[in-house]
Formats: C-alpha cells, structure tokens, sequence
C-alpha cells in the first residue's frame, strides 16, 4: 500500500521536529514535505535540529526545509500536521482545509470551534465526527485540533475517573517544561535555577478543553460539569509536564478502586497508541520527568503513555502526580495519532 | 549592654551557615562557638562554606569549627541555635535544656511535643507560654522549635485567612528548593533537569504543623480544624519554596478584601522581623524564587518576608502561590526571630 | 559636594541594571535618568526587574524608565553609562560625546579605535590619557569603553604576569554565564543540561583586547606581544565567568613567586575598587562561580575583584583558574571604576 | 551459537546500569547474572533504575539484583563487566581473575600496572596481548581496563594526530558530566548553577593514561613522549563530557589535512564500534552534549563515535572541542567493546 503523503508545518520548531521523528518511519505517513518560515528556507534539518533525544536518520538531517506556502503543501500533501504558532496557524489552517488537506493542528486558534473536535482518540473518539459539519468537508478538507499540552496530560485520568465514579472538584497544579514554550522560547536567564509562575493563559485553557474533551458530541459540543480549578507554573525540566492533582469524586471509591480504574482504561488499536494508555506506579518516589517521560511498551511509539504515581487517599479527597510528554503526548504525537483515528474512520 | 553568648550546633550545613550569617552582627546575640561533628573539629568556617549569596567578614570565615559536646556547649553559650539532623538533635536539645539553655531548634524531633511551641512569633506568640510548662524550665532551660520550612512559608497567610474568613479546606502543591534538603542533601543526579514528586514526611508534616500552629494554648494546644491537604516535589532550585494553594473559605470575601487581610497581617517589633510580614505582589508573573525570595525591606534582616502572588477567586475558591526562603524564613531566620521573642518576653 | 548626574543607557538589561545598582547610593554619581527602548517607556524598574541578587531600595525600584534620545540625556546628565547593544551604542555614543557626555560603554563598537581607551584601571589606567585626542575632548566629550568581559576576568593576573616575568604562550578556556549575552539572550532549550562551545566573536575579543590593554599608549596604541589563543564556550551558570588558563612565562618562576606576584598586584584609591583586586585562593576546588563571584571585602563594591585558584606548575607551564563577576567587574562595575578614574584624573 | 554468560557488576551505579543497557540484547553475551552491595539485594532493577535515556524491557526491569560474592560471580559468569568503585574493584577484580574470569573493568585501580592493559580497540588493540602475561591466565583469567572517561574521549583523536602529524604539546580543558562521578556523586547543592573546577586525581590520570595508550607494547608498555596539560572540571550536564584542545603538532599541516586525519581513522569490525570513530562536525557550534552526546549511526550502539568540532588553527597551534558519552564511550561500552575485541582475538 503506498503511503500517505504529509506537510510538516513550522518543522524548525520543537513540535515540528517531534513530527518528523514521528513521521520518520510511519506505516501510514511519508513525508510530502518539511515547511517553515522564510528565514529557514534551504536550511538542512541537522543545521537547525533542537530534538535532543532522538536520532534522526542521516538522509532526515539531509532534508531540505521549504518556504511554508500554501499551495505547495496543498500540492505535495493529503494531510497538514500543524506545528505553527496560533498567530500564523488560524488562517493558515483554514486555508489548508480548503484546499482539501485534512489538518491536525496543535494550535490553539481553533480549538474551541463549535465545529472542530478537541480531539485524544483514547477519551473522546466520537468527538471526530464533527469534522463532517466543517464547510470543508465536502472537499475532503478538515481541521482536527489536540489539546493543550498540560491539559492532555490529565485527560486520560480525568475521563477514567469520570466515567467510573463522577468527578466533583479538581484541583491541578503544573510544573511544566520549558519545551511547552517552543524554541526561542523560556529566556535561560528567567528559568536557570528558578521557578515561573505564570503561563499565559494556560490555567484558562486547562479550565475550558477538559470540559470540553469531557463532554459529548451529537450534533453540537456540551461540555461536561464539574469544578476544575489550576495553578500553572514553568519549571526548568526540558520534556515533560508534570501534575499534581487534589480532587473529589462523587463517589466515594478506595485507593486500590481507583488505581484499577485508571490502569484499565482502554487501549486502542493505532500504530501509535501505547498499549496500556495509563501506567500507574506504586514505586514512592514517580513519575519523574527524567526517569518516566517516554513511559511505554519499548517497542512502542515513545512518551504516549501517561503516568500516574502516589496515588492517595485523604479525608475523602484523593492526591496523586500525573506525567506525561508534552511534545510527544501532548504535542506531535497526539495529532499523529489522531490521523491514525481519521484514517481508521475513513475520513483520509 | 552586654551581648548574650549562642552556640551554633551544625555549623558546617545549610541551616548551620545561615545561623552564622544571621547572627555575625546581631544587636542581642554574638558567638559562644560553633559547633559541628568530629568530622569537621578544627576546620575554618571558609574551608566549609557552603552559603552563596552572603560574604562573611573575613573574622567570621576564619573561626575554627569545635566538635560538638554538650557541656563544652553549655559552658560557652546560653542559647543553642540547633541546626542538627533530628536524630541527633533529640537527645542532645534535651540535654542542653537540662544544663539550663534556651534552644531554638529547626530539627523535628520535638516539635509535636505536648509542651514545645512550634513557633513563628507573627502567627502564634503566645504559644511560647507552653515552655514553662517544661521540666527544665526552672533552671532556665527549655525547647522552642520553628515549623517545617514548607509549613513556614503559607503559616501567615493561613493565620491571615483564617483570622478573618476562616479556613475550610486548604490544597497546597509545592515546588521545593533543594536546600531544605541539607548537605550532601539531594544528589545532582536526581534533579538536574528533573522534579522529584516526593519528600519523605514532608506532607504529612505541613497537613499536621499548620493546624497545631493556627491552634490554641491554654495550657494545652487545641489545633484548628479545618481540611489541609498537601503535595510535595523538590525542584532544581537552590532557596526558595514556591507554594501554590487552592482554598475555599468559609466567608466568601472577594479578591480585595483577601489581598487587604494578607496586607495588613500585623507586624512584630524585633531585629529580624519584617516591617510588612506579607507582601502582596501585583504582577502577573511572581513571586519567583530567583527574583524574590530575600522579599523584604532592604534595611532588614533578608529574606524573612513572605510574598503572596497571583491572587485569584474563581467559582468561589481561592488560588494563589506563595514564597519564602527555606532556610532563612522558614529556618535559621525563624529560630532567630523566635529567640528574639524569648527574651523580649524576658525568657532569656 | 553636589554628585553628578549620570544617565544609564539600557536600563531594562542585565548591563543596565546592574549600573542601576551600583550608582543607587555612590559618593560621586547620582541619576539623571534611566533610558532604554520606546518599549518600555513609562515602566516602573520593579516591573522589568532581572537583577536576582540585589534588593533595590523602594524609590529606586519606583524609577521611571524613560525613552533613549540623546537630547534628553544631554540635558539630564553629564556622564552616560551605556550599556547598549552594539549595533545601537556604535552611533548614539558617538552623538552623546558630541553632546559633551562623557561616555563609559560596555559595547565593543568602539573598543578597537585609534583613539579610544580599552580602559582598566588597575592594568592600563595611563591609556586614559588618549580620550585628549578624540575630536569631541575640546567640549568635554569623550568615550571609554571596558573590555569584553571574558577578557577583563584574566586581564589583571596576566598583566601581573606579564610584568613580573613575561608571557610567552598563553592559552584560555571559557566557561562563560548566560547573564554574558544580556537578556533574553540564550533560550532555555539552548543551555539547560548543556554546554555550547560556542560564542560569536568572543575568541577574537580575548585575542585582540588583551593585548592593546597590556600594550602601550604614548600618542598611539602599541599591542603587546605575545602568543593568545582562547576557546570559549557558554555554560548554565547565571553569574561568573570562569577561565581555565595554561600558559608558558619567559622567566621560570616558582608557584609561589607566581602567587606573590598575583596578589601584590597593586590596588587603587578609588570607591569601587577592590583593597585587592587580585585574591589568591588556596582551597583545592575553588574558584567557584556560585561561592566565589562576589569576591571581594564585604564592605565595598560587590564582584570587583578577581578570584585565581589551583595554581600550579608542570613541565615548565603553569596552570591556573580565573573567576571574575562578568556584569559587575566585566560589565557594569568596570564602567563605573572607569569613571571614577575619570573624575580622579579631572577629566570629569 | 550459545551466548556468554556474563555478569555486571556494581548494577545499581551509573556504570553498571549503562552496562545493563548495553547488553540487553548482545550478539555475544547474556546475563549471568546482576550484583551489587548487600544494600540492594533482592531489588528489582525498575527500583533502582538511574539511566534517563534507555527505555529498558520489562523483563530486564524485572531481574533482582543479587549480591556481590567471588565465587557466585564465578559460577554464574565467564565474564565479568566491572562498575565497581575503585576501593572495592582491586581486590575483588584480582580474585575474579584467579577464578578464572576475563574481567572488563572500569575502575582505576590496575589501570597503570605493567601486565594490565588499558585499552581502546581503535587506539591500541595491540596492547591486549599484555594479558598473556598476566599469571591468572593460564587458568583462563585476566584483568582488561579501560581507560579515564576523560582520557577515552580525547584518545582517538591524539591517536589519529600523533599518527599523522605527531604530538608536540597538548592542553585540554575539560566540562566533564556530573554522571561521571557515580551514585549520589555529586551533591546538587555543589553544582547546579555552578562549576567545580576540580576532579579530585583526574588531571593526573588524563597526563599519564594518554601516554600509556598511544604508547607501544612489545612485552612492556613504553609510553608516548609529548607534553600533556590538563585542566578539569564538573559542569552541570548530565551525560557527555565536552573537552576544549589547544595543540602543537611536530609537523604543520593545514585543517583541512588534519580534519581528513580525523576522518579516516579506521573504524573496527565489532559490534559495538561505531563505523566512523570519530566524527567531524562543520557546524559552528558543535558538538554539544545535549545534541550530540549520542553521535554515531543510528542503527549502531549508542554514544560509541566521538564528535570533533570546531577545529581551527591559528598562530602554529591547533584549537578544536571533542565531545563523547563519559558512561557509553567512555564506559560501560568501552568495556563491552575491549570484551569483544578479546572475543575476536580468541581470549574469550
């Protein structure tokens, strides 16, 4: 079967180059062509590289990265995975969509659309279709949008325990990745030794997207209904989120309840899927960003799993630590993976 | 008047040196010695320094660490400042009490203990009164602890709060300096890049300290009762404990009103304590421990301020994060400001 | 006796800022203004501090910043302290001399010039004398720059050197600070966990520089001669650069003939000199940035001297490490040594 | 073909668990089994996993590290990696060959004696046949060293220089990984944000190692003759120690001649070698450890190439930055690699 043809957008960035490592050696997916802004134009991906944990394949470093322009992605690619600041990526999208190219975008521009699904195909699968009320759809053009990194993390969990006992109240707070902010991004001089406790908007967008993911799609988005509550701050780890949530359900499970039902949350059947979506570890001291960031099969795409540690059990409320890959999880990897979903629904 | 003699008991660790900062020019204190284990018996203090952002006088980096014993202690100073591991400062707080010395202690070893204050003159003063109830206390003799470091720094805001809204249920997520860990402390390999979701007893110390603090004396303690729920992570950060809490009060006052009681938490009129206890930042992006951790006027002792932060109400809760130095507020500073009230009360 | 009014040039930098705080409470100098970029016109300096380890006094922190335009700071004051970026300084310094300011930079546009003194005070305090000979001298205007901050750290050791014995080959390894590039200067991504053996132009600054500042001045400039080759490269420090030196004298002294003429190297009169600019240290591992960088006599200006360490001696080479604060003495402090000298000298 | 049981030694250390790594899935060698100090009996090694990078198989995560004792080494194993600590591994190391082991060590302890070799395959194979001599080889038993991590990473090069050009005066200045110091290692009080410019004994084994290595052997070791200077120390990176030369060869080629030199080092035939040992980076500011630590092809072992960077000349004198993984390179894969060379060679 021969592959699929697909953009890399903003590939000189740090979600960009997670999708060429992602895109490297797909089943489904080669590459159409690697897009940025001017300024890189003619440059060889190994001369502008920034992934520091993966190693790219000699004839990757060699690509060429090209001028992003609209027609010649349209006329190289079926599909747009969207690395783009949310400045550029709105219209950009849009255009791309016309052009009939579905598009799987990290962005934030459209997330919210009443007619674009927030989408991570292990919580909320069904939220695709909504894709069919885009005006582009006709054309075989859609804009698919996964959610902000921080708020992917917490995702999988958070459906888990709706699903199995109700959520009430839930408190989060982050210590995020320096990753999350792109490249240049942090100043070193801002976060060398420090802790920056502020995100510009974040808190608000992991306030609205859960409820959002955690909602339900027929015909229009309703939002699900419980107090989420978040503190989000920028600590000096290169990959991976970090959080630590308080929260209280409307039943009243034990601890062992409750780690059986995130450990059993089901899998899917993806190229990229992590077979077990959440891995909950009882060691004392984890998930840390270091040690746990690529959680997962070994055989497996990498950092898709997210984990869950110390989970515990106070005064009816329970405590516990969620890590997952803000780049791969909660970046490239999830617009991957939602491609897989759109081309398992036959949407590509 | 004559200055009182302290010894420093752990002279060669994180909290040992800043006691040697604090008090090289104290206008109450001056050196009876300083005291470590054999290990560092006869070595400059220069030779051990450990403290990076104080210069010493060149006579204080060249006193000569004495090895620890308490009657040499006992014969050289009245007060003992203890920065000792808690397994060792157990026995021997106790003996120096018993040979009739104050001791302001940052170990944990007594400070649950039915007649030691667990002290932070600004919030519970008169819980002082509880060393007379001590055995050794007719010879002068007695044990003051100051709070956990992590416990220290939301103690005045909480005191604020619950004095003026009551507390209902309180949720605090910490980013914790390594320093809290002592020397050799944390080991680079665990935090380097990384964030270490667990400190051992850490939370149970801040759900259980608070309440004994924010509690009665009337000849026993009676705690305040209210929910305090806690996670605790290091962080790759040298001082400064960044705490971000999420609460709900049982009045419902809006953002102002909390900012005003946090401002107007009344001040103390000792040498180490601040003009302005709580200091209420209005930009969006702080406290930060880098920029802010020695909050407080500049003519005064440094770092003995809290700075509260981000002051938000949502869907009637509370958010905010909160900053102070671990090993000067929330240590050496504490005891040093607590042996100021001892003797302005004429204990000393 | 009235001070004189000075105006910092780039307030909202690292450089700035640290001018900011060396002139808030000088014998001589008193502000006339703070400028730097439309940008931040009308801010507060509390709300664009960068400064981690200073406490501005309240009013200071209150100062307004106010638009760079060389009229106005003519009017304002009659020194200007640049810390601009090259590309701006180059013709604005030039224009305030004009103006009859004078101009004590830290850019490097016009440290190479004819006429243009590469000014420290303890090495080369006789190359002053050539701002006589710049056209603008007659009005009062004239420029003077400080070196490159990695050459200024090993300036007065070598100049020491180079008196006493001679050098013959000297080689230099940096570990240069982020504060180095200014603000935001190098991304977070960049330089945490990492090294980059890398700065732009940097080699060449130490090559050059150091040998017009060893050099003579005697109505031109004549370079010393000697063999310099320097590797430099960033590291993820905040504050501090430190340089490894191997290098061969033309005599062949002793390590502690060395050692002497390293610390009697002769100190100056002036307020923010250090009472000696050259210490010696003897511990096995130190200099080092985070304990060592504000090296110096706790009762004058912070980070002016120079720190040398391990000194030794193998098969006729000698091998040392250097530390100097690179935005104290390498930046900011160096400028305004370099006008104290002015003033000294009468040319202010 | 049966593997060879081998068995690691000291398996909870940097060392150890990167040998583990290495050998998870060997052509030539299988587990024999893991050992560490009585402390860690009977854990798995998922409870004491250190390694960031290196997503192990369950099953190897599963294997219980067992304790440490000569003859249950001996039955388990024909080989034996050493990671022990230098105090333990001579004796034991020196029992384990009299049982008969071919042991594969990277302490220091033998690595100077007269019939032990230090070996690199692509530096000096032939200095394997110094085991002959060794008096537990009769029974099958020697001991085999690698070198320095420091040492390895600069020895390529110099053997490639010194080959083609020869050797006349060598400086190299080291930012050497904090995992090079082992478990717990370095305190993170003593580096983060920091340089430690000591290694205590490391400059002494990079001037004498070097000397051995690109020396001969013909029934004994006569080392090198060229003058070797070296200056060390701890930056806070992780993993990949960076090293900055200043050189002087006999002859006077130019850099693209000695860039070819690089080059065409010969590569082996063994599995873990790299197929280009040493690689020449044209970048202009490259090799770094957070990018190129892992240098070498992708389908090969990791971290087995060294990088080279930056190579210029200037004044007669050489100046380039070498970069290689301090616990692969010059490790645990040194070791596994001279396994494999005494394997090709019939030792084993």
């Amino acid at each position: 079967m021969d592959k699929m043809k697909v953009a890399v957008l903003g590939a000189t960035g740090m979600i960009g180059q997670r999708f060429i490592q992602l895109l490297e050696d797909h089943p489904y997916f080669e590459f159409g062509g690697l897009y940025a802004s001017e300024r890189s134009e003619g440059k060889r991906l190994g001369e502008v590289l920034k992934i520091r944990d993966h190693r790219f394949k000699p004839e990757t470093m060699d690509m060429i990265i090209e001028k992003l322009d609209v027609k010649s992605v349209a006329s190289s690619s079926r599909v747009a995975f969207s690395g783009l600041p949310s400045e550029t990526a709105k219209d950009t999208e849009v255009e791309l969509a016309k052009e009939g190219l579905g598009v799987f975008s990290n962005a934030s521009s459209h997330r919210m659309s009443l007619d674009v699904p927030l989408l991570i195909p292990e919580v909320n699968p069904e939220h695709l279709d909504a894709v069919k009320d885009q005006s582009t759809f006709a054309n075989g053009g859609f804009i698919v949008t996964n959610a902000n990194c921080s708020t992917t993390g917490i995702a999988p969990p958070l459906k888990a325990l709706n699903e199995a006992f109700g959520l009430d109240i839930v408190t989060v707070t982050t210590y995020q990745a320096i990753s999350g902010a792109g490249y240049p991004g942090v100043p070193s001089l801002d976060i060398l030794g420090n802790i920056v406790p502020y995100i510009g908007g974040e808190e608000e967008k992991i306030e609205i997207e859960i409820k959002k993911m955690l909602g339900t799609w027929d015909g229009s988005f309703k939002h699900a209904n419980f107090t989420m509550l978040a503190n989000c701050a920028r600590v000096p780890v290169v990959d991976g989120h970090l959080e630590a949530m308080i929260l209280r359900l409307k039943d009243d499970p034990d601890v062992e309840t409750v780690i059986r039902a995130l450990e059993d949350f089901p899998a899917l059947d993806l190229p990229s899927a992590p077979r077990q979506p959440i891995i909950v570890m009882r060691e004392k001291d984890r998930p840390q960003p270091a040690l746990d960031v690529f959680a997962g099969e070994p055989d497996r795409a990498q950092g898709m799993a997210v984990s869950v540690g110390r989970v515990r059990k106070e005064e009816g409320w329970f405590k516990m630590f969620v890590l997952s890959h803000n780049t791969l999880r909660g970046g490239s990897g999830g617009s991957v993976l939602n491609a897989e979903l759109a081309k398992a629904k036959g949407l590509l």
